[in-house]
């Protein structure tokens, strides 16, 4: 889908709304070890109880790697069962030289069909490239993180006094288009967002997380809506680990309703 | 295996060469597609041929994860394959926030037994060490690499005047040492290897190959060896490809007979 379209979804569904379906063995609930395939029968009926409040699912990628072959497959059922009008974003950090992301862009846009891709901007042009050849799918390129080493290197500032991470959004902007480049902005303070969001002005962001390591919903939006509204704010945990017990996928539900309540109105409030 | 016993390795095989197995169905000689697992039948044969001659094997990771499920399998056959006493790398340039970066540690250094594992470095200190928390394995770091893209980002100069590279380079030291730290160093001029390793003269690069982009084997060992050679030089398709019948594992031994033969000199010339 393209922009658009994704902004058509969000304004169905009243919503903005991602949900990481970082699915953790150790933390799902005890009930569904039994299964043949416990992380795939999770995240099923997580999608089930969630599905009409959210515009987007992100599996990170390592949680299902760290399984192997068969988390590979419980990914691709994952997948497969995530209805066809909600976007997918395969969080996999990927990037290497051309060719080399030409088989990442085929791992993940062929072999499963995610409509989107983190990717790491370290190698510059040829590393990001191959994934945009593919038409309908977008790169998600980090930009701005908010983990605790995002000042190790992404805040460098250059001769001309540019942080790294500006010099990725602005050489990049040519790499793509609003229609299949997006990039990972933290959730730092709000002012950070301006900054950011004054330099790609109708690119989406995808926000991996708010309220723990900085700003909140509030400020996120405040700072960082446009006229498409150009957010999707992911939460992981906090609603797929809501609840340890037979009734977590209810508990999901309730957490991510929460959550949806609360961006239809920063919608309605900052969309424009 | 620590940098002792890797050197020890080297010193034995008179030989610092990395193959790299980015093992492709579309390349591959035709008549191993009617079996089972084409690509495991692949790695083996040239495993068995240049198992001599080599200190390290390299899959890139993603030439494995565009088969799917499939392909992991075959990755993890392929690295139970390989003797115990060569140096294994998971060429896949992971890197995510600290947790997630645990995961991926998880899948290369648990799931399967790799030695040493690719990371990228955009997010900093804390999408790193959660590898190096694994005791006897090794983070390879992406410093320098010699691809079109390289000129983006990493020799963006800081207000000091010090190309990112270095910035990567200089502090990252502190995050590992010299026996579970190395750095991908593409084969760019000699002169750009002599700045990398003034600024780390311990630890080992691994670099990628050589020739095609830059530098020659012996511009690499002239400026980039240290007492402990420090160099892993890979070779992929050079060796691999080398005859796509039903000689290719003897082409491919011929092929790596012929850099070890050139690595043997350099040893004896620059190792010191």
């Amino acid at each position: 889908m393209n922009k658009a379209a994704l902004f058509q979804q969000i304004q169905k569904k009243q919503s903005f709304l991602c949900v990481g379906l970082d699915t953790d063995l150790s933390k799902i609930p005890a009930h569904l070890l039994v299964l043949n395939d416990p992380i795939f029968e999770f995240n099923k009926q997580i999608i089930d109880a969630t599905a009409d409040l959210a515009v987007a699912y992100k599996p990170n990628i390592a949680f299902y790697e760290a399984l192997g072959a068969k988390g590979w497959e419980s990914l691709k059922k994952t997948l497969d069962y995530i209805p066809q009008e909600i976007f997918t974003i395969a969080d996999a950090k990927r990037g290497d030289i051309g060719n080399t992301s030409g088989l990442y862009a085929k791992a993940f846009f062929e072999q499963m069909d995610f409509d989107s891709i983190t990717v790491a901007p370290y190698m510059g042009i040829d590393s990001v490239k191959p994934f945009l050849a593919f038409e309908d799918k977008w790169v998600i390129l980090l930009a701005l993180t908010s983990n605790e080493g995002s000042a190790d290197f992404q805040l460098t500032e250059s001769k001309s006094g540019k942080p790294l991470f500006q010099e990725v959004l602005e050489k990049s902007q040519s790499w793509g288009n609003t229609d299949n480049m997006m990039y990972v902005v933290g959730a730092t303070r709000g002012e950070k967002i301006a900054e950011v969001r004054a330099i790609v002005p109708d690119h989406f962001f995808l926000v991996p997380g708010v309220g723990a390591q900085g700003g909140s919903l509030e400020e996120v939006a405040k700072y960082g809506m446009n006229a498409s509204c150009g957010l999707l704010v992911n939460s992981s945990r906090g609603i797929i680990y809501a609840s340890k017990g037979q009734d977590f996928a209810n508990a999901a539900r309730e957490e991510a309703k929460k959550l949806q309540q609360e961006m239809k109105e920063l919608l309605a409030q900052y969309c424009h």
